[in-house]
């Protein structure tokens, strides 16, 4: 599948185009697709392309780069247990759950021309960017914002990351072997 | 993207035929295409098609399903931390790594026309059935294993989980408002 090698993270800026609402559902249908734990679906998502919402979102995130997304998605997740281990132990997999609906979302992005970047890390240390921005769409605290997804088409070339050959990150019938 | 779409978690029986070499090192590439926290590239993968060894690993899972699959893929991660936060805390995403690395498998292989099962609870619960089937193929300490993605074609109609309506999950600028 082409998409998955022709998804890079985009931190350039964008064209100053809207996204139409039925690309952004589409995207985030593709995102609601994605498998969770037993099925318990801990993933829900809020599209925002509001100009006046996405400057204060940019705001809260203190960002240098994605300021001129026309639009972004962003991610909940809800702590849905799936089930008790044998030993009693409770099993959550809400961050397995919305990791693939994140991939999803971005497959589909790329699939239908837009670029967009995985940003998560500021938005849940310590100093809560999510939790801000959670308060401003309204999102009840049953549900922790832990991801936002720009959306638009590129105004800049994409940058591809490097990565570590095959043969160091995947072998056949035991680890190291070719 | 209709793989996005036509992926469903597949418990049937599957056909005989081997699953090629070539195949597996496509879906194994499509998973480590995937992104990575500040791009550490946690995720490490191992393909079984050696049937001495997949029946040894379907005997670890005690699965009452994916047993006759020809081959499977181990998924491993590393604790490699991205970075520090302005708290000192240290941020480490293996888990959204991995996870983002099978959803891309999982549609690679529904691109090739094979069927598959993201088997990860029993692989990690307290009875380390993922230890058992790491110390098999030989994996390092400083690895875990917390995934066996069965493989192969479907001999069985494939089963759709029933998913709440797309109302329930997603909205646009504010919690609830469609």
């Amino acid at each position: 599948m082409n998409e998955i090698f022709e998804r890079h993270s985009y931190r350039g800026a964008y064209l100053p185009e809207p996204v139409p609402r039925a690309d952004l559902t589409k995207i985030m249908e593709a995102g609601l697709a994605a498998p969770s734990g037993c099925n318990k679906q801990t993933t829900s998502l809020i599209a925002v392309d509001d100009p006046a919402l996405l400057a204060e979102i940019f705001a809260i995130m203190e960002l240098s780069f994605c300021k001129s997304a026309p639009a972004v998605i962003c991610v909940l997740t809800k702590r849905i247990v799936a089930y008790r281990d044998g030993w009693g132990k409770e099993r959550w997999y809400g961050v397995q759950d919305y990791a693939a609906a994140i991939e999803n979302m971005l497959l589909e992005a790329v699939s239908l021309g837009y670029q967009s970047c995985w940003l998560e890390g500021h938005v849940t240390d310590a100093d809560e960017q999510g939790k801000r921005i959670a308060a401003l769409l309204g999102v009840p605290e049953e549900y922790q914002l832990v991801c936002v997804l720009p959306l638009g088409k590129a105004a800049e070339p994409l940058k591809t990351a490097k990565k570590r050959p095959f043969a160091e990150r995947a072998w056949f019938n035991r680890f190291g072997q070719d």
